[in-house]
């Protein structure tokens, strides 16, 4: 059976054909086309599922479901995208628009961090497991649950907002007007603005020399880079995110006792590097003797459309 | 059909038969032994249910099942009592230890403050709804959750331990050796220590003269009453415990998203004082346009007898 998977970006449309195996077989991606219609982004997606259909031989009426990926929330009843603010779509009844170009194939809509959770689960690194965390470390933080081996998508649908949880009780401005949320302190940009400060603090020191003393080049790969060639500067920075990130975790842990929890996200990338001391941080502060795996979320780029193709075996 | 519940902890034993309303039909209690093997005080539980049939006109066999809240945690195979600090319970197997009496009546474990949330499920603030938490301000913090319309015991069955989310990175010393979890900066304990400090600070305020100079004499109750009583002292402690406590309510409406979240224990008898300006920190700082309700729990010294009485309905 062939399912499509579609990843809505700010950026980009992603789409792909999944087999049972979970591989994507065809693919097509295109620029959003910023600033049209709606109605004119769901005509580049229903024409990409018809030349997909082509591609794979069948008709597109073969496909077993069309399931969507968006960065926003969904509606409760899962027919209209609430707010997607980097897509500019507000209140668009997604599943109805894409339904009428195909109407005998379902259409699932999900959030993009739940729908990568969902893709863990099927494919990667939540494969037989029934409770579990994703969580995203990029410029935002995003984060998806699976409970009882299904996504959870809020006790009232509202979704999971683990990036808004207090971190640090009258800390750091989030940009969600709350401080102290795990955003605030767990971010790539988190160790971004660190390394840029130390650019001022300590302008001989390593990051600041190899941003040739320019704040605006400082990444927070920079900042890790430098604390993994043994900069104290950038070390101590990057200890502090990491101790922050272990509060996060154990947060998580101690309410949800998971037994896994993937970390996706740039800042991710850092590999064992990150996940060592993380582990270590998180245990500390977990009640229990032992807490979950703490483990690189597997499936990258793909996440969002192996997911979505996965929304059909979620519903119901 | 009748139902036993046991709601043992570390000063009493209470135990009732529960009816199909919930009722408590009948009941005993009687102190906690303390130091004597736990054979010993299931030989006294035994002698209770004994007692309560007769009173109700029943065989013993009769009853459907017999449920025991512990203020510990349970094995996975919940048989077992790992640990409950309080009764002196180590690896106790108290479910075969009650069997043994009554080897036609199925018995439940559970931990207290899941125990408590159960109640609130079939009889109290819970009632019909599927995503809930209930937490106790006490002198520590209980947390039950319900996940699905039933009790959540955590991904690996370690339990829910919301008293231990981290609220304050880097904050203040809580009980279990992490900085800044919700039970150092939630519970009555909280406030009664800072009462104490105001005693020194403001020798001639309102919560030490009331306390006649003695900082022993200050209670959490006593704090809440300067500030109902409009002292300025008493109001800033409060106004502190309800931002701090607002800031982990609105950690768990922004994972869990619950429909509804229950506090019980003393604190929360200090009523509307409490409740108004707790729903309007909460949601300043809830993610979502709006979050769950946030009532009083209702079940009070109850609880634990009701919630162990519908154990069974739990299980499987």
């Amino acid at each position: 059976m062939l399912q499509i998977g579609f990843d809505v970006g700010g950026s980009n449309i992603a789409v792909g054909v999944v087999d049972d195996d979970m591989r994507i077989v065809a693919r097509r991606s295109a620029p959003f086309p910023t600033g049209e219609p709606y109605s004119h982004t769901v005509g580049i997606m229903a024409g990409f599922v018809r030349a997909l259909a082509k591609e794979c031989g069948v008709d597109a009426r073969a496909f077993q479901s069309i399931g969507i990926a968006v960065p926003g929330n969904i509606s409760s009843d899962e027919a209209s995208v609430v707010h997607a603010y980097n897509l500019q779509f507000h209140h668009v009844p997604l599943r109805a628009a894409m339904q009428s170009h195909f109407p005998s194939v379902p259409v699932y809509l999900g959030n993009d961090a739940d729908v990568a959770a969902v893709a863990e689960l099927y494919a990667g690194a939540f494969k037989g497991r029934q409770t579990a965390v994703l969580i995203t470390l990029g410029t935002g933080i995003g984060g998806g649950l699976i409970v009882g081996g299904r996504m959870f998508k809020g006790g009232r649908k509202n979704g999971v907002e683990l990036g808004h949880m207090v971190l640090a009780h009258n800390g750091p401005m989030c940009t969600c007007g709350t401080r102290g949320c795990v955003e605030a302190l767990c971010t790539a940009t988190w160790l971004t603005r660190q390394g840029r400060i130390s650019v001022i603090e300590y302008p001989k020191a390593m990051i600041s020399t190899k941003a040739g003393g320019d704040m605006n080049r400082v990444s927070a790969r920079l900042v890790i880079d430098c604390a993994k060639a043994g900069d104290a500067i950038a070390g101590d920075i990057f200890a502090r995110y990491v101790d922050q990130l272990g509060s996060a975790l154990a947060s998580v842990a101690n309410l949800i006792d998971p037994e896994v929890i993937a970390l996706g996200g740039g800042v991710s990338l850092a590999g064992e590097f990150l996940f060592a001391p993380l582990r270590e941080n998180t245990l500390m502060k977990c009640f229990f003797d032992t807490c979950g795996d703490i483990v690189p979320a597997q499936m990258g780029n793909d996440a969002g459309i192996i997911g979505a193709a996965m929304l059909q075996r979620q519903s119901g």
